[in-house]
């Protein structure tokens, strides 16, 4: 393996349920990873320990010392503060105000640390490593429990005005007959496309019909509606769960298109769980999106699933460091 | 007058049926002005001598030499490449690869000559001489003949991939009962918000009662059907004319809601013929969305109405020079 030691990053992913900690190099190679579960306990900090004894394991491991690292780059889910390097909130944890820069530079001492939401860390990484590299400008779309959006606009990432940019998870796409959004509000496009949404609609289809072939799926083959799940059964040509898909993935050209109108990205990359489904989503995707954008040249951009795959977020982490 | 000589800006407005030039002062001064119709025929040149003639009346009547001009500034209606100087594409006007910078560079000689799309050279005229200064990023929208948006984005007009960035005119707005927009889609903001929609919407509203008093007001006052004319009867109490302007607030407001959700702009301005109806649309677009935005910072985003009033575009172009 040709790597350069002297550019190696370490990188975190604290993800909802799962962290990924692991070492990578300038040219995006994961050289060691380590999974766990992520702690939801009232203090945060006990997770970030675990999480740098986790990273000492991956060095050791490896067989480096401390100066081949140039830095620790941590993707963070909820809103952070990237300039001060400290995750503001993690709704699904309770976590509020959480130092993890400062805490980080304790243990690594003098060595760069960089933390960005998870989002915007996953089009750094497409940026840096993927497609990305292609355009000026883009779209990371996460379709995963919630939904989020990553702008890399001119080569870099846009926050807005208050750094709450990218919330293309609470656009609406259903003024008429929108469901009930976690936010509040109704006809977000989280509301209709993400997974819990996906669950959700394929819950109540099932519990509406007893009989029907698509609950019957379920039990068959001893599953959990998920929207994984649903996504199997419609591969598996089970017709509401086809639907269903088409649903959201109408749903998601609406979304899109506002996208493409308004900033002209040079492409839109599709990441997170609902993600891996992209091959289901795309037909009806493109299909809205003939329709409600204007002119050749945004018709044919192209809305593609992301090429980091499951690692997208881990990877994101280290561009933080090498951008 | 306090005017620094040494920092004045020719500026030229061409715009659908009228055209501007002017002369500006580096604090957004216009210190002299004329206003002559468009000359749509097929030879765009022959419009832009008129241009240059009329400036040189402006520059002599002010007696002003030709060092004291820091250089020309020029706002076109249309798609325009501003790197290179060349409105694209005119619609209204039929007028393709128009080479304006080097048409106007040759009159004068070894000034800067700068061009831009009339709605940015409106964003950064905003930016430059009015409330814009107060934030980083906003959007700027024109309500006129037809709708476009420019983005100011981190201080710097967002022009996207291919250029082509700002079409809030094209994003569907209305995904069930869509009107049919010019640009092929249905349900456009332009087609429901415009100043064209508007008085189309109202035109079929009269038409369909003979008896109304909405009819009766435009036969009593002499008054053809405009946006503008709508605007006055919704004003005088006129139901229908206040109906027509509480749906298009209401359509507007969820453009602008994909626009806040999606780039956290500081401030959305709005301008152009229409948008000096603002008063009678801004009720209806907050209510839109208070319910169509997450969180409570982008819910008290500022949507407001130029200060720069009829002179934006113009303005606009003379902020080509300084900025």
């Amino acid at each position: 393996m040709n790597v350069e030691k002297n550019k190696i990053a370490c990188a975190v992913d604290i993800g909802g349920t799962k962290t990924l900690v692991g070492l990578v190099t300038g040219d995006g190679e994961i050289i060691a990873k380590k999974r766990f579960e992520t702690d939801i306990t009232d203090d945060p900090y006990y997770h970030l320990k675990k999480c740098i004894q986790f990273l000492s394991n991956c060095i050791e491991e490896y067989n480096l010392n401390e100066q081949s690292i140039s830095g620790i780059g941590i993707s963070v889910p909820g809103l952070a503060d990237s300039q001060n390097g400290i995750l503001l909130k993690a709704p699904y944890a309770g976590w509020t105000n959480v130092r993890i820069s400062e805490f980080f530079s304790h243990f690594y001492n003098g060595k760069k640390v960089m933390l960005a939401n998870d989002v915007n860390a996953c089009a750094l990484g497409e940026l840096m490593f993927g497609e990305g590299k292609k355009y000026s400008s883009f779209v990371w779309v996460t379709i995963s429990t919630g939904i989020g959006a990553g702008l890399v606009l001119n080569g870099k990432i846009f926050e807005g005005e208050h750094g709450i940019a990218g919330e293309l998870g609470h656009t609406v796409v259903e003024w008429e007959h929108g469901l009930q959004c976690t936010c509040g509000n109704k006809g977000c496009l989280e509301a209709h496309v993400s997974g819990n949404a996906i669950a959700k609609i394929a819950g109540e289809k099932c519990s509406k019909d007893n009989t029907s072939q698509f609950r019957q799926y379920f039990c068959d083959n001893s599953l959990e509606i998920t929207a994984e799940s649903v996504a199997r059964a419609a591969r598996d040509g089970v017709i509401q769960a086809r639907e269903i898909y088409d649903t959201a993935a109408s749903y998601a050209g609406r979304a899109f298109s506002y996208a493409v109108n308004l900033i002209n990205p040079g492409c839109i990359f599709v990441g997170g769980g609902v993600g891996l489904s992209f091959d289901l989503l795309e037909p009806g995707i493109r299909k809205v999106m003939q329709n409600s954008v204007i002119s050749e040249t945004n018709r044919n951009i192209p809305v593609t699933a992301t090429t980091l795959g499951y690692n997208a977020s881990l990877l994101g982490a280290a561009s933080l460091i090498f951008i």
